[in-house]
């Protein structure tokens, strides 16, 4: 076994350096936008926060003087391109159901893409926005903050190397309650017209895409069950699904928009184990377990924010050139899985992929 | 919240006090019976090991005077009610399929029965043995080992008494490599006739009996994907499984005959949740976490042997007279919902409990 590649767990592999940085107008100033990816962009080597775009200009004031924002733009005013010269590419944090307005719009002035996930509320959306970022020929990501994580990057390395053996399953939970304290004005998240879904595709997502990141494979069927009721009537406000990896390695996730907060993922695989603790809280200090026939190891990763790592690696790929992972084609991949997924759910069959 | 419940990790809540003690034959002497069994039984406090039924006399004949048992009779004798003067009760033992036909045959002596899990390979072999011990008049157990668990009945007490609220989902383990090292003579968990199926039938049964016995529910609906190749062709070598516990609340369960020998519990309510790790390995130290909005608090239980205090459990409740809660009922149960799981990996679809 070698753990080696667990020992640089704050370290960017990717960073080849780059000359430059990328100016970027956040489109949508929701509540995650404000307490996470602002904060990010502010703290960031390659990137700088320089236009809002909002349909509350005045309400944004505070935050754009916090920031040393230039421009406070509206919808409308950023489709027009005002302010284009400001920035580089687009941060899209609006709902689901818009992401494809915002980002073709951001495509057509030339701007890169970085659209937060999940990529689209439908397949349909998906693929406008890979079609159009292809077309336009700027770059197009999906901001799995957790691809961008040096834990979960050194993760996947060792599972490569073959540190665990086959995978056999995967358990995995995002248990997120929505309505729990100040959440924030994103009550979009309940709306099925503008999210998509419900908690799968809000919080299911991290789960799906991190195993889909860490097998480098992809799910061949799914089973569902999911249960909403109260203010969730009409989306997942609960979901379990279950995956296949092929015929030998299945996947166990719930998601949920309420119950105790907590975040869980673990891998079982021929010669060992994995868990990983407070899997997708942001930014926290995380505890990963590696036991095989050779002992336990316990590493605990410092507090990395990975929504910052998201944003430079980002930034540095547009800079350099290099190639992004978690494109629009793997963002794409995550809502055709999620509506095959519902789908299951509703019909009670386990769906082939 | 009141952690109260934990504070007696290791003390028998149904313990009584009892005069006497129940003389057992060990029917069946396979790996778990000389590795788990006879040494809780030594060790017990109202149980003594006085005859062993095999199919192998001689090759027993050390295990007998290592355990003070006075007669070994084969499987003829024990039919033809040899020594049946020196038992009270039985443990049956046997391949899964063979379980009803010992059962059957203590119970004609009018000895009480304790049956391993699952209490049978079929739903009619689990009817056979209920019907049977109940015109005999004689107590039934099933051995579902977890229930006897000190620290398995603080923790539901503990979520009767509203500890973590309304259960959202669950999430269970058993990897069992039953192929991996010296196991011993039990081959017959491969043989579908004899088991009845694979890793469900013999180690699924943990998680699956373990969350009707915490949660104190019936899983109202289930689906599952199965896989197995090489020696575990035709049985379910790997098992997926996903219950429906009424709307509202969600088990993932996975167990499987390969892979790296773990096992795990885990359960979200409304208002925090807990964690059992090394949930199913006999006799093991086990750290039990809860994490609630007041914080984590943790629990090391001591290494209790549970097989131990089931046998004791057994033996008071028959001493005493006191109700058992393992009963046949609640074994057939697990192989009603065993079955309907198969049929939900054969058909692909969710399945109605």
């Amino acid at each position: 076994m070698d753990l080696q590649s667990f020992e640089h767990l704050t370290e960017r592999d990717w960073d080849t350096g780059a000359s430059g940085h990328l100016r970027f107008a956040v489109v949508g100033v929701g509540g995650f936008a404000r307490r996470a990816a602002l904060p990010a962009l502010a703290a960031s080597d390659y990137c700088e926060p320089t236009v809002l775009v909002t349909g509350s200009p005045e309400a944004t004031r505070s935050i754009a003087d916090a920031y040393d924002v230039s421009a406070i733009v509206t919808y409308d005013e950023f489709a027009d391109g005002e302010a284009a010269q400001s920035y580089d590419a687009v941060y899209v944090a609006t709902p689901n159901a818009i992401h494809a307005r915002d980002a073709t719009t951001a495509a057509a002035f030339g701007k890169h893409v970085l659209v937060e996930k999940p990529l689209a509320a439908s397949v349909a959306g998906a693929d406008e926005i890979v079609e159009t970022c292809d077309d336009a020929g700027v770059s197009l990501m999906t901001a799995y903050r957790m691809q961008a994580h040096p834990a979960v990057r050194s993760l996947r390395r060792f599972l490569a190397d073959g540190g665990l053996g086959d995978p056999v399953h995967l358990h995995g939970d995002f248990t997120f309650p929505v309505l729990a304290g100040d959440r924030g004005p994103d009550h979009w998240r309940l709306d099925p017209d503008l999210a998509g879904g419900g908690a799968l595709m809000d919080v299911g997502v991290y789960p799906l895409n991190t195993a889909r990141y860490l097998l480098d494979r992809e799910p061949t069927a799914v089973s569902a069950t999911t249960s909403g009721e109260g203010p969730f009537a009409g989306i997942d406000e609960r979901i379990a699904f279950q995956l296949s990896f092929g015929e030998r390695t299945t996947a166990a996730f719930t998601a949920s928009f309420s119950g105790y907060g907590t975040t869980s993922f673990s891998l079982v695989g021929e010669r060992g184990r994995v868990e990983i603790e407070s899997a997708f809280v942001p930014a926290a200090e995380r505890r990963i377990t590696v036991d095989t026939d050779e002992g336990r190891v316990t590493f605990d990763t410092p507090a990395v924010d990975e929504v910052r790592e998201e944003f430079d690696y980002f930034a540095h790929a547009v800079l350099t050139g290099d190639e992004i992972e978690p494109d629009g084609r793997d963002g794409r991949s995550d809502v055709e899985i999620a509506t095959a997924t519902y789908e299951a759910a509703d019909s009670g069959e386990r769906i082939g992929l």
